[in-house]
C-alpha cells in the first residue's frame, strides 16, 4: 500500500484523465454538456426517486487534485509534464442542473445535466455516477419498504452488509429521506443528523448465565429505551422472561419499550406474543421484527395481519437485492453549442441539453405524464412543471442546501403523487416522457 | 450535516454501544471469542475466497474514540457519562486468528476468530462484517470472472457503478487478486499500488468533427498506449477508421493497442474485427469487449470461440450482481472460559473458539476434505492443515503484511486447488466440513 491517501479527485476512471490529455494537446476544448440518465429502470421498478445531489455539490465545489495526487499521477508515467501542469490548476467552473433531491424520474429523464469545458464535465463522470446511481436506488428500495410496512417504522440495520464503509453511511441517509425512522449505524447517525436505533444482539444473551439476567442487566442500564431480544434460545420462553423484567420495570416506574422477533415464523410468533404481552397487562410493549427482511416478506407479513410495530431491514435492503444496479450513464449531448449523440446498436442517445417537464392530473394531482424537450423549448403544456433546475453556476452552488427533514417531506408529499400502479412492489406501470419532436427527429452530421 | 469528521470508531451499529454500557454497568467484562462465518454460500457459489483482512488489521489497530467522537455521543443523551468515559480511554487490545487472505472457504467454517474482552469484540462486529463479506464476495466474483474468461485479460470497469467509493476501491483491489489485469479506478491504483488501464469514451468520440479525427487525436496523445472505441456511430466503419489509424501509427513507428466493442452482438463483431484486422496486417491490434459483462455472459462469448483478448467488466461485476449478499455473521462462541452458542430457530450456532483443517488429495493435491474442530484439538489426519493462524495479539498485528502481488499468487494457487466441480459457475458443488463430535454434541446449561 502507498504511504499517502489520495484524494477524492482521483475517483476517476483512467480514460477520463488519458482523454483529458488527448483533448488539451488537439485543443478540443470547448464546453459540452452531459446528461446523467437511466434508460431503462431496473426490473420491478415504476419509478426511481433522485438522490445523491449534495454529495455531487460537495465535490463539485472542493475538487482539487493536491501536491501529492500530482506526484502519484507523474509517477505513472502515463501523461506528459504538460497535461500534469494542467491538472495542477484544476477546478470545476461549470454549470449544473438537476432535479431536486427526492424527486421521482423515470427512464431516458436526465437528472442531472453538466455544462462545462469538455475535459472538466468529463473528469467528474465517474464520481456523479458512483454517487447518484447508488443513492437513488437506495432511496427507492427504502420507499418500497416503507410502503410495504404500510404505517410501521422501519429501522436500517444494513451497515454489517453494504457494499462497504460508503454505501453503508449513504444507505443510513437514503433510507432516511426514503421515509426510515432511523439507522443503526452511528457514524451515519453523527454525519447526517440521523435517529440511531438499536436493541440488543445475541452475543449480550449469551454472554450471561441466564437469559433473564441478561434482560436485566440491559434494563438497569436503559430503564426507559430497553427492546429485548428473545429468540437466543426458545422464542416464547424468551417472552415469558420479557414479562417478567417488564413488570420490574414497571414496579420501579419505567416501561418496557418492545421486544425483537428474529427467526422463525414472524406472524405466528408475533400473534402469540401479541396476545402474551396483552394478557400481561403490557399493550404498549410493541413488537419489532427482523431477520432477512424485504419488502416482499414485510407486504407478506402485514397482509396477514402480523401485529408487528416495527421492522428491523438490513442484507437485502442495504445492497438493494431485487436491483443492485442501474444502468445510469453520463452521455454527451452538446459540445461547442452543437448538439451531440451517440447511435450504438440497442445503445443510441437523445441529443442537447434537456428539460422534463411535469403534468399532474387535475382531479388527484398525481403525475399524468412528463415531457422530455430540449432545454430552451417552451413549456409543451401551459400547466407543465419544469424538473430541472440550476444547482451550481461557474463551480458555485446557488442557494443553500436544503434541511434533511425538509428533503425526507418531499419524498414523502412526491410519492403521494405517484399513480399508485406505479408503485406495486412487482410489475408496476412506469411513467413515459412524452419526448418533442425536436429530440427525435436530429441525426449527426458523419 | 453536521460540522466534524466522526472517526472510523463510530462506524459501529448503536447497539453494541448501548450493550457495551449494559455490560460495563453489570460487571460483565470478561474475555469472549467470537466467530465470523458464513452460514450458506450464496447462490451459485461452491466455495468464497476470504479478503478483508488487511482493513480489519488497520481498523483493530488504530481504533479510537476521537474527543469529537465522544462530544457527538454525548450529545446523543443515549449513554450515562461513566460509559462516555470508558470509550474516552478505548483501544482494542484482543487477540485475532484469522485465515491467509485469499484462502477458499465454505460454509460454517469460521474465517476470522476474535478474542478480547466482551466489550471490544463486540465493538468491532460492524466493521468486520461490512469489509470481510464486502472483499470476499468481491473476490469471489471476480475469480469467477477470470475462470470464464479462459485466459483471456480481465479489467474492472466498475468504478461508477459500485455502491459508493469504498466499494469501487475494495472491488478494485479484491478484483486485482482474484486474477483481473488492473482497474480503471485511478484513486484504487494509488491506494493499492494496482495497474490502471484505460481506453476512451463515447464522448471522446462525439466532441470530434468525425470519428476519425477523434481517433488521430487519442492517438498523438498516446502513440504506444491507444485503444480505440469503435461502435460510437457504426461498429464497421469505425473499425476501418481504426485501420487507417493503426496504419498511420505504424508509419511513425509505433502500434495501435487495440479496439474496443461497447454494443451489439460481440461474438459476431469480433469475429468480423478480427477478420478485418487480420487482413489489414494488423494481427497484434487486439479486441476488446465490454459492455455488461459478466462470468455467465463470458462464458459464452468463450465458448462460442469469440477472438477477444481482454474483457472490460462493470456493473455486474462491481455489485456481485448474482449474489450481491451473503450471510455472513459474527457469533459469540465463548465468554470467560466457557462455550456458548445461540440455538434460535433455524440459525443455531455451533460452540467454542474453532480450527479449519484442510486435507489434500495425494494424487492431484486438490482439496478432499476439510475438519471442523475446537481450536485446542489435536489435527483431525496426520496431514491436515490448520488454515485458522494468530494475526493479531494484544491488539497488535504480528508479523508483517504480505505484499499484494503475494496475496494475488496465493489466490491463483490456492483456486488451482479447488475441486474442479466447486467452480461451476451454476449449480457448483460445494466441500463440507467434517465437524468434530465435541461441537455437536455440547448443548448450553439453560
Amino acid at each position: 500500500m502507498s504511504q499517502y491517501a489520495p484524494s477524492g479527485a482521483l475517483f476517476t476512471d483512467l480514460y477520463q484523465l488519458t482523454m483529458a490529455q488527448a483533448y488539451l494537446r488537439s485543443g478540443q476544448t470547448d464546453v459540452a454538456t452531459f446528461s446523467l440518465f437511466v434508460r431503462n429502470l431496473p426490473s420491478n421498478r415504476g419509478y426511481l426517486l433522485f438522490a445523491g445531489l449534495e454529495n455531487l455539490i460537495d465535490y463539485l465545489e472542493n475538487l482539487r487534485f493536491t501536491d501529492e495526487d500530482i506526484n502519484y499521477l507523474r509517477s505513472t508515467k502515463q501523461f506528459g509534464e504538460d497535461f500534469i501542469e494542467y491538472l495542477s490548476g484544476f477546478n470545476f467552473a461549470g454549470n449544473v442542473r438537476a432535479m431536486d433531491e427526492g424527486t421521482p424520474f423515470f427512464a431516458n429523464e436526465p437528472v442531472v445535466e453538466v455544462t462545462a469545458p469538455v475535459i472538466q464535465g468529463q473528469i467528474v463522470e465517474t464520481y456523479l455516477l458512483n454517487q447518484v446511481n447508488m443513492q437513488s436506488l437506495f432511496t427507492s428500495k427504502a420507499a418500497r419498504i416503507v410502503h410495504a410496512a404500510g404505517g410501521a417504522d422501519v429501522v436500517d440495520f444494513a451497515s454489517r452488509r453494504a457494499h462497504g464503509t460508503d454505501a453503508a453511511n449513504k444507505f443510513a441517509r437514503a433510507s432516511y429521506i426514503g421515509g426510515f425512522a432511523g439507522t443503526s449505524n452511528v457514524r451515519a447517525g453523527a454525519l447526517y443528523g440521523l435517529p440511531t436505533i438499536g436493541t440488543m444482539a445475541h452475543a449480550f444473551i449469551t454472554s450471561f448465565n441466564s437469559e433473564i439476567d441478561a434482560f436485566r442487566a440491559y434494563a438497569e442500564a436503559f430503564p426507559d429505551t430497553t427492546t429485548l431480544l428473545v429468540d437466543t434460545y426458545d422464542t416464547l420462553k424468551g417472552v415469558d422472561a420479557a414479562i417478567t423484567v417488564a413488570h420490574e420495570l414497571e414496579s420501579k416506574g419505567h416501561r418496557l419499550v418492545g421486544v425483537r422477533l428474529d427467526s422463525g415464523d414472524l406472524s405466528k410468533l408475533a400473534s402469540i406474543t401479541r396476545g402474551m404481552l396483552d394478557d400481561a397487562g403490557l399493550p404498549f410493549v410493541q413488537i419489532v421484527a427482523s431477520g432477512g427482511l424485504d419488502e416482499f416478506s414485510i407486504d407478506s407479513l402485514v397482509k396477514n395481519g402480523a401485529p408487528i410495530n416495527a421492522y428491523g431491514v438490513g442484507t437485502k435492503a442495504g445492497v438493494s437485492a431485487d436491483a443492485p444496479w442501474s444502468d445510469a450513464v453520463y452521455k454527451q449531448v452538446a459540445y461547442s453549442g452543437n448538439y451531440v449523440a451517440k447511435l450504438g446498436m440497442g445503445k443510441a442517445t437523445l441529443p442537447g441539453p434537456k428539460q422534463v417537464w411535469r403534468c399532474y392530473k387535475k382531479d388527484d394531482h398525481k403525475i399524468l405524464h412528463d415531457h422530455l424537450t430540449s432545454a430552451d423549448a417552451q413549456p409543451p403544456e401551459s400547466d407543465a412543471t419544469p424538473l430541472l433546475r440550476e444547482m451550481l453556476r461557474n463551480g458555485n452552488r446557488l442557494g443553500s442546501a436544503p434541511s434533511l427533514e425538509s428533503v425526507r417531506d418531499r419524498v414523502r408529499y412526491e410519492i403521494s403523487r405517484l399513480p399508485e400502479s406505479t408503485r406495486n412492489l412487482s410489475g408496476p406501470d412506469t411513467v413515459s416522457a412524452v419526448v418533442s419532436d425536436g429530440l427525435t427527429s436530429w441525426r449527426p452530421k458523419l
